[in-house]
């Protein structure tokens, strides 16, 4: 059979069990995530020795140590994805909710339901610990999933898909509602990706380039996670030991992730009283800084090379930051519309009309007044687990957990009312 | 210059027109509205002129009468377009409403703001009203619009725009925020579905090819309506004077519209008491009936041609009606699911647990208990109204009004937090 006849094949198992999935109770679905966890313990010897077989086979390719690193489990990373799974499971179920009914002058009475998506594709690259994350938060969304992951961690994945798939059984759910793709061939996704027919929803989990080329072959909608060229504003009316210590959480806490900043903005007023300072304890936490004049002016022994207009699009993802002084909140919300990401962007200021301005008009997935950009982030905002932060403008923005993994339907309580 | 290059040209006064429109206060929003209602009724002479000059070309074009009819403006058709600006004006605004804010463990407050989508490209076919509406509704909801209407309709859409666009200048708002495309050849269509970095997103009005043509090429999010499939299913539990003033009004009040009903599914228990009277009550109405073996046993002198598959899945859009009868709740559920197009549809019952099986197991956009499919429609839900039907999953089911021209993002309120 070629990639299409395959992708078929499993499309159609995976609609029908995403019937079943879209009305099995609440208490089914928990029983097959606690199920899961406990196998996933259970197997905990089979699936560290699948994961050798992978490391093996993909030190013998030469991977590089960032890749062998995403690839390997251990203890602590399998009782992190039973954990997972069990926090699902501990998570409001949010099929079948019902908002906002209200009656109309025909007497009829309208609202919406909240119901699964159908059949999504989760596409993702080494980590194996993906499949587990991926599985839950579809199945209690009661969708179902077909996971195509990379050739380097197919038996690891196959282990983990195992216990998941028996958790549905035990739980009398259909095991079909997660399967794997049943060819590594990179033909499968392109035929993944053409499936309109049997794919509602398409997620890549991983790099650039993966996303990329799935946002630009797919016919099936794709919701994508790009970059994060995070900003923090430090407005004139800002606290400055607040903004100091905003500033500094933002870049320095976790350089690596996407809701780090990238790029400091200072209002031109205050900027004489709080940027040496802070632009002194960046530098000694190791932070290298690229500025713009007025910034390096400020800068005094401390080191601050001069920011070309790539600096202000970068996402360093490490301890570099650019610096740029501006004067006035126009020119902040500027700023970050020509060179931001949408992605997360923060304000720190006392003075309301510029927060609210701020709120307003920064056009990103999380826009923040007196915090961190770190807290762009899933478990922060209460979803208790994420599928990822998207960067799209519709259906989901900015973490999307359950509630981005179902969409909601019109329902009408009528007493035989006829329109006239 | 060619497509690509007007494309990008409009898009780049589209986008900083949608920033304006974001931050733009309703009460110049809801001006613009009310000066472009003014001005369509003040230059009426002028529309039909440009309206006739239009029909002219048509008809020696030889376009068909339908489409013609389509194409013509008349005295009441410039009054329902005012009105409907009038009427948009006067719904409330939905940019800037913040829900479901809570506080997390962390100490920040974390919810939702509604915001515009940022520029909008709506294709359409003759019926130049869809300048005015779709426009009207793009402004209220803070968005940016792109027309790009049939050539047919070219003179009377430019007359139209500009009376939306002085309606804009007047209350203070950029012009460029409604435009048309600079030109009717087919080639702009498939640049503005290429234009990722220009439109948020895309939606076609008109009939099923164009439709068809803009889900295949576009690289851009599509709002889609496709056919409308609708069902009534009369349960054995149905109040049966009820059911027959449902099922009659569905399938008769308004045929030719998508949620008008094309099947009736009977079950077999009430089938001998509901359906010969039903039938024949039909049958009286004009309506042509085609059947499976067990409801053309009940017709008696009724005439019923056999029922084919093909039955099934016809969107009629006539007095036709396609009739079977089941022997249970889960025959009429498969039923809807195998051959239901995922638009309306109903069912008839005073059984609890059929009526709250049916509601949360048909995956369509509008499930209705005991109402006719006719209400499915932006005006009957108290939308206002509506930019179309969408028979999508993601973003926006069923009527789509001002809600669904916009989307929501994360906004975070703080004390100073950062993550530990």
């Amino acid at each position: 059979m070629n990639a299409k006849q395959l992708m078929e094949q499993v499309g159609a198992r995976a609609k029908e069990a995403a019937r079943a999935m879209a009305k099995a109770p609440t208490r089914a679905k928990n029983e097959a995530l606690l199920e899961a966890a406990r196998l996933l313990e259970e197997r905990k010897a089979r699936i560290l020795q699948a994961n050798a077989r992978d490391m093996e086979a993909a030190r013998a390719r030469g991977l590089s140590e960032a890749l062998l690193d995403r690839l390997l489990l251990n203890d602590a990373r399998i009782a992190a994805m039973a954990q997972g799974l069990r926090e699902i499971a501990a998570l409001p179920d949010p099929v079948g909710e019902i908002r906002a009914m209200r009656t109309r002058p025909s007497g009829i009475q309208v609202g919406k339901m909240r119901v699964p998506i159908g059949v999504i594709g989760v596409i993702f690259e080494s980590r194996p610990n993906v499949a587990a994350d991926a599985s839950g938060l579809c199945m209690k969304a009661g969708n179902a999933v077909i996971l195509r992951g990379g050739s380097e961690s197919a038996q690891s994945v196959a282990e983990i898909v195992a216990c998941v798939r028996e958790g549905l059984e035990r739980a009398g759910l259909p095991a079909e509602a997660v399967q794997t793709a049943p060819t590594t061939d990179r033909a499968f996704v392109g035929a993944m990706l053409q499936a309109t027919e049997y794919l509602d929803l398409v997620i890549p989990r991983g790099g650039k380039s993966l996303i990329a080329r799935v946002a630009a072959e797919s016919r099936v909608p794709v919701l994508k996670h790009y970059d994060g060229v995070c900003h923090v504003y430090v407005d004139r009316a800002a606290d400055l030991a607040m903004a100091e210590n905003i500033a500094f959480n933002a870049k320095v806490q976790r350089p690596g992730v996407c809701n780090a900043m990238e790029t400091l903005l200072v209002h031109a007023e205050i900027a004489p009283r709080f940027l040496p300072k802070m632009l002194a304890r960046f530098h000694e936490a190791g932070v290298e800084l690229r500025g713009c004049e007025r910034t390096q002016k400020l800068a005094g022994e401390v080191p601050v090379a001069p920011a070309s207009e790539e600096d202000w699009r970068a996402e360093y993802l490490a301890l570099i930051l650019a610096v740029r002084v501006v004067d006035s909140l126009e020119e902040a919300i500027a700023h970050i519309a020509r060179f931001g990401s949408g992605h997360t962007d923060a304000i720190v200021t006392n003075d309301y009309a510029a927060g609210m301005r701020f709120l307003r008009e920064v056009d990103s997935s999380s826009v923040i007044w007196n915090a961190s950009t770190r807290f762009a982030d899933g478990y922060e905002y209460g979803l208790g687990a994420e599928i990822g932060i998207s960067t799209d403008r519709l259906h989901a923005r900015g973490p999307v957990g359950l509630e981005g993994l179902t969409t909601e339907k019109w329902i009408v309580f009528g007493h035989g009312e006829v329109r006239g």
